[in-house]
């Protein structure tokens, strides 16, 4: 999508902020009065983000989780969320989804906007969080020499997707890794003061680790076969590629003390060739590392 | 639209947190170390709140000032915006109206999200901002004997839209005011020490003046004839049901020494049977008082 891409360039070439990051990132951080304000904004469309005969609930819990998960990565408590809601669907199973998923969070609800809709319904959500630890981890850090990790398995919100295409999981186990993510801020907030780079794994092992390569001007090598997968072993190529997982994947020094169960992935180079080296060769990125997001 | 308003209370309902003030309040407001952040979100959807066929470049600048207006009503000055953003239109032409608004409110963009559209085009905006004021004004603070005013006439945005629909304004002088909508920053930074309640009309004089009365637990009392119009006389009662004109709407004491000029248009009582006078007479609210946004 090229459009999109350039789009998203121009953004960020107008995002003059020392805060911000640009429209690919997942967060801006400001100051405020000394504290580092952590600001995520994610759209969800129905029929390109969520399957349009979703539970309404699930999708309101999948668009918490999400924005839940960018502050994750940064290592922050959330403070709360602004809705915008385009009303059209089940409206009051949507707020049973949403309450559910802001007590779980403990996010509370500030405000925000209904509006009419007007074709596909399409929802945002802004979350606002605070910093726990300075400075606030970002994609750029990671430094030759760290390990790569990630706190747990890819594949499992693919495996739930299909699950819920072929009818089987719509209220499921099968389906739940898809319909209801975790965010890991707990995780995040104990991983703040030991990682290098951080970021939420939204779009895919392979894309996500690419961003963090480049933003941080090295290298990344990751051994496939290390990777945990929740999903059969003939689909880890698929897994690795595949997002909604919103596992965290940081970088670290070697002798870094983990407080976090995670799982050794790979490894951070100097800058060589390609951002991304896969069992130690370069992989085709015109063939499509993840999920670029529509 | 009952649902509509069936959902928001509910979602009010949900709002515990004390910065939460609803989502049809323009703003929530939260504490950062010592600082009041404030908060808002707002979303525009093609066909409900613009024309489809309008210059993109009017939409987003539209699209910033209704959500620095928001600020505006609450003395904040604009620290940045996050934007979700469909793509679809011309989206150049958007992103060169973006960057004139954000220059010309000093608004940076702070980061957001690009998603691909499935139907009418919905636009979001989070504007964040800095209280200038404690406390941070709000609709609820009338107080008998009061007085209230508006900062500029209404009717303008009303004229500006018929001449766009008319066909004679797409790029002229008679359709600005409803294209490139002021929002009122300096003035609201600098009513905010001064006024009792505040908020900017978005809605309509009637609608808003309600919402103030009812957060306030007092009856306005307009005079419909002190009202400042840009628009013929014959179109007054209009005018004053008519949204988009973003002047700010406040109470103050009789001896407060304003300083930023406003016109006096009615006076604030204690609670009668009805929050809203006009001419001295209740006004059938369930006939409309202004636009009831979708």
């Amino acid at each position: 999508m090229t459009s999109e891409l350039a789009f998203i360039a121009a953004l960020r070439r107008m995002a003059s902020h020392p805060g911000a990051r640009g429209l690919d990132d997942d967060c801006a951080v400001v100051e405020f009065g000394g504290e580092a304000v952590v600001l995520t904004h994610d759209v969800m469309v129905a029929g390109v983000h969520y399957l349009p005969e979703q539970d309404p609930a699930d999708v309101a819990w999948k668009l918490v989780a999400s924005n839940m998960s960018d502050l994750a990565a940064k290592g922050a408590e959330p403070v709360g969320v602004l809705l915008g809601y385009m009303l059209g669907g089940d409206d009051a199973r949507f707020l049973a989804g949403l309450e559910e998923a802001l007590a779980h969070y403990g996010a509370p609800l500030l405000g925000g906007d209904t509006v009419s809709g007007n074709g596909a319904q399409a929802l945002g959500l802004t979350a606002i969080g605070r910093a726990t630890h300075r400075p606030v981890p970002s994609r750029a850090g990671a430094e030759p020499g760290d390990r790569l990790y990630i706190t747990g398995p890819v594949g499992g919100a693919m495996m739930g997707l299909e699950a819920l295409q072929s009818g089987l999981g719509a209220d499921g186990e099968e389906s739940l890794a898809y319909r209801r993510p975790q965010a890991l801020l707990a995780e995040g907030q104990k991983l703040a003061p030991l990682v290098t780079a951080m970021m939420d794994v939204s779009d895919g092992l392979l894309l996500d680790a690419a961003r963090i390569a480049r933003a941080s001007g090295v290298t990344l090598a990751i051994d496939s076969a290390a990777v945990p997968i929740a999903a059969p072993e003939a689909r880890r190529a698929d897994a690795l590629r595949w997002g909604d997982d919103y596992q965290l994947l940081f970088t670290a020094p070697r002798d870094a003390a983990l407080s976090v169960a995670a799982h050794p992935v790979g490894e951070v180079l100097l800058l060589g060739a390609a951002p991304l080296l896969l069992d130690g060769a370069a992989i085709d990125e015109s063939a499509g590392l993840g999920f670029e997001h529509g």
